[in-house]
């Protein structure tokens, strides 16, 4: 069976791996406060060439998201957020559980827009509606599209017009800086946004993400915040150690390294599914791809390869996902396309 | 200045004034635990033609709709609503501040479709997506619309379908059943729902609401849920009063009476203003209209006139709201007219 | 049966009815936006001798506890409180339900010490522990007794030096300050709080309460606050006539005759009782006490008598709780003392 | 520096990492749905002799708790615990966060009694009060000390008679259990409780806990519970592969082969101090024990040592906290008790 399924099915890169072996019997203290985190978030700083910003080392993505929304917005506030946003679409309604509102908005091709913004305000009134607050945005999106770096100054601009928080999801952030059409750096992202999040489990590690947050207003009693969460990793050394790993060298790091490779895979398998004719929900720039294929060639596949139906058949087709990353090879591409 | 503001910008019937004031040296115990709260819940039983439910006395329509919610959905259940429903525009999220996430879908004119609920169920998934569990409507809705016997049947069938309750909230509920276009009972909504509510704060009470509950997985400890949800009176034996006054003679009570009245209200204003060559934005049929004016009319209106704004100024054109009470008079419509 | 259940088993004060009636045909504006709410604002601010606040309009006293407290903490902040606290013990858990916890204290017959405090820091620690952030009192407490002006001094300034609010729940405020052994004025309270209420349910309004707020961080977006907790009354003006009509005269206004009633009342049955040889439960200063009687003869009162048994029996006595109000009268107390 | 301040100082037992390092490049699905993890809940079912329950791989013990309680309660329910349980004490309020109230009780040495949960029923009254649903228990508990069969048996039969849930919080289960004064086996836990956990991060793990729900009723939707709460893995399989590494084998695992030695380390410790004239704070019979050392003494031994201070200084004297682990050796024993 080869996996197309996820960007987390395998382990951690090798040097990963080499560096929690190595470190696996130093003792230290708990809670993220060792030195290997203090390490990571040093590097973390450089990388992205700001320093009046706290980093905090966080064990996945769902815990990012809804702790510093938590964190960031009163009772009586709301995330405006495209209706294909994660936070929407696949973590429980945990941010409501939490008690604020998701207001969706369409989107263009998962991308939150400036309008978006604006129509959320229509619905604003006085006391008896809530308050558009933050807008999150995922980068590269949950269609594998990712922002221009006018498309994020421009909803950088209108969030500060509104008095809103702007805050990036970057599950996947390596593979949008990395893809082709990108023009943004990181550092461009950390002066434009109020928090944003550098994905590990998805890029590399065996789990573990970088919470960049440049506000001090999110920041206040933040780690109160991450232990009520329940995302305070007793071993956090764990994550210190991993992005050390990860992110040594900096931009020729192996985060960035596995990165390219998960799209130049993603790209070799678009193009060859385009050659045999097929069409894509939508446009990906990024590590998963959605073609549409015919149902009985969808099931044909599913003996060999492992990747998700993504929209359920209509018209006989069926829109599958395509995820690649680091550790999918030339070989699977190619078997995949023969397959098909 | 003449109010078409809401309809509830005076005081109560003076039949309900009169019953307050002749109770008004009994001594009861609290919390609508007293013999005239057991009194109206029998009165509103014989009305609806349903004895196996329970009967509850709250203060206002939002912690009808929160308590009913919030005592209905575990934590990962969700609402689905039309976006235009009172419980996502217009109640500060107390939903999601309750937990829970509002689903919303575009309605047509305000109502929900059976299309509706299946596309809420296009998002569902597995653990990693919210349940539908709720649909929640407003009969009349937001926009003045009304819902039809067949329709509400489609709607419970799907719900019945889908394994979802149906709630409906009856704010305006008196002026639904007496517009002309309606064709549902009391009786109807009670066997199709498992909750709804009668209002009264619209409809000639100092404020209060008789909520019906059918289903008793939604009534589990229901009075604890009150209690928490802040909604529990001190001397809750004025809502019995109230509503023994109101609904005296069951369908020839002041309650329907006043509501008549409302929507005759209503429509003598939607001639008066379409005979002036106005449009609508919207179908109303019941006591709130939406006309489209020219903007300078609309300031000139303001004047001597108590409304809404509802939709921004657009083209030179304003869309208000007029509003119509047991307490508005002929003489309150034509000076609009005329002032038109 | 002659009732000594509560405060609040009578409807309102004959000049409280009298100003519902006298303004019932009137047309307002909605949610306590109109002149009547406006003018009670303005007689509060003038009785409590400080402008610099804002005055809201409430509903009930649990309405006032909870949103004050969600309004001023952040998630991981507290309320500390005598474990006998109303907000702890006959509310559902409300508060928790709002995410906070209450951090109970044993307190000193119903009152809140600053050792208390001291002893809640005492658990502090760091990120792992919750901050608290709130006092909580009752004045008069749930056990009758009032705190005098040097322990409300006292424990204001344990709040400023741990950087605490300090909030009181004034439910019958009116009592604790016509208790003969009383020395707070309004304006103390009003100066050593950073918020607190003054109680009509339980002193002669058919309900609501006057919630004053000192400091401005716990008044940011109050509003929503209330509307989002379910607090928002349509007909707000019901609260503002109610107010004007207790508050008429100021300090020599029915209110505070009422109050001064209602403690006269219970002092006369404390004495008879004590006259009898009975003893009480703690020691109470204003309307409530707490009589020991045996078994049997409470079960013989209750035949004539409406009022809690407040701790089930033991070795053969009971406690109760006898309740007085402003519309005990000198017979009822008698027709008690003589049943005894 | 030596280490005695936690039992999650170091990363994980060298059979862990192997078993982390052979399976790296295993592809497999996410969020604990995968062979290792079915194989890890087979070997547990096996371990504690019961079939009928769901085995959950979770992140850490807060989430453990946490979802459990969320998933367990209704909004008006509340859970029984000592004053000095984790719930309480060192999860940041995260129980209140998720609605939930924790009502403290004294405890004994740390543990609840039967006598404590009648205690909790005194202050239930009705609709105005929570409901006591669950007890939460620590075995062993923060304070060292553990409970005896017969003090499960009577607690879980106290649970019963008041229709209550028990819950044991197990986060160094595998030191109550290599205690020698122990005389429960896995399989009483399992037949006393409702629900329980396996800790792995304080016992060898990187980090993860095994919960095992044997009530049908806590255990509704848990998934979605898990998910909400922020504690889905998406590389969920590492948990799965760590558990087969620990339980290997059985009673005769590294699991408790771990547990014992911290147990042997802590009782050198013990008599260590002891025979050096020191006294201790409270009972401990597993590997966390707290001596009561002369001020100027920590201060010393602060120099090598790195340990908590567990109480304030008083009258010169401090209470420490000394935890052993499996990684504790004897030299670093010796070399605390020769500096002591």
């Amino acid at each position: 069976m080869i996996y197309f399924r996820s960007d987390y099915s395998l382990g951690a890169h090798p040097k990963v791996m080499e560096a929690l072996m190595k470190t696996n019997m130093e003792h230290s203290d708990g809670y993220a406060l060792d030195e290997h985190c203090d390490h990571a978030r040093e590097m973390v700083k450089e990388l992205i060439g700001v320093d009046d910003c706290e980093v905090h080392m966080m064990v996945g993505g769902t815990p990012c998201n809804i702790t510093t929304v938590s964190a960031a917005l009163r009772a009586y506030e709301a995330v405006v957020a495209p209706r294909t946003g994660h936070i929407y679409v696949h973590e429980t309604g945990a941010l409501e559980a939490g008690g604020h509102r998701v207001i969706t908005e369409e989107g263009d091709n998962g991308k939150l827009t400036p309008q978006n913004i604006d129509d959320a305000w229509l619905e604003y009134e006085d006391e008896h509606t809530v308050i558009p607050k933050m807008a999150y945005i995922s980068n590269p999106t949950e269609n594998g599209s990712i922002y221009s770096k006018a498309e994020l100054k421009a909803l950088s601009e209108k969030c500060k017009e509104k008095n809103m928080y702007l805050y990036m999801d970057g599950a996947r952030l390596g593979c949008a800086l990395t893809c082709e059409d990108n023009d943004l750096t990181l550092h461009d992202i950390a002066t434009m946004t109020d928090a944003f999040y550098i994905g590990g489990t998805k890029n590399g590690a065996l789990f573990g993400e970088v919470l960049v947050i440049r506000n001090p207003e999110i920041n206040d009693h933040f780690r109160w915040m991450i232990k009520q969460k329940c995302g305070m990793l007793a071993k956090g050394r764990l994550l210190g150690v991993q992005f050390e790993a990860l992110l040594e060298g900096g931009k020729n790091s192996i985060y960035f390294e596995m990165a390219a490779h998960a799209n130049a895979m993603a790209k070799k398998l678009k193009e060859g599914i385009a050659a045999k004719g097929y069409g894509f929900d939508g446009v990906s720039q990024t590590n998963q791809i959605f073609p549409v294929l015919p149902a009985e060639k969808v099931k044909e596949l599913e003996k060999d390869f492992f990747f998700y139906e993504w929209v359920p058949e209509k018209d006989g087709k069926i829109v599958i996902r395509l995820v690649t990353s680091w550790g999918t090879t030339e070989e699977d591409v190619d078997a995949f396309l023969k397959a098909l």
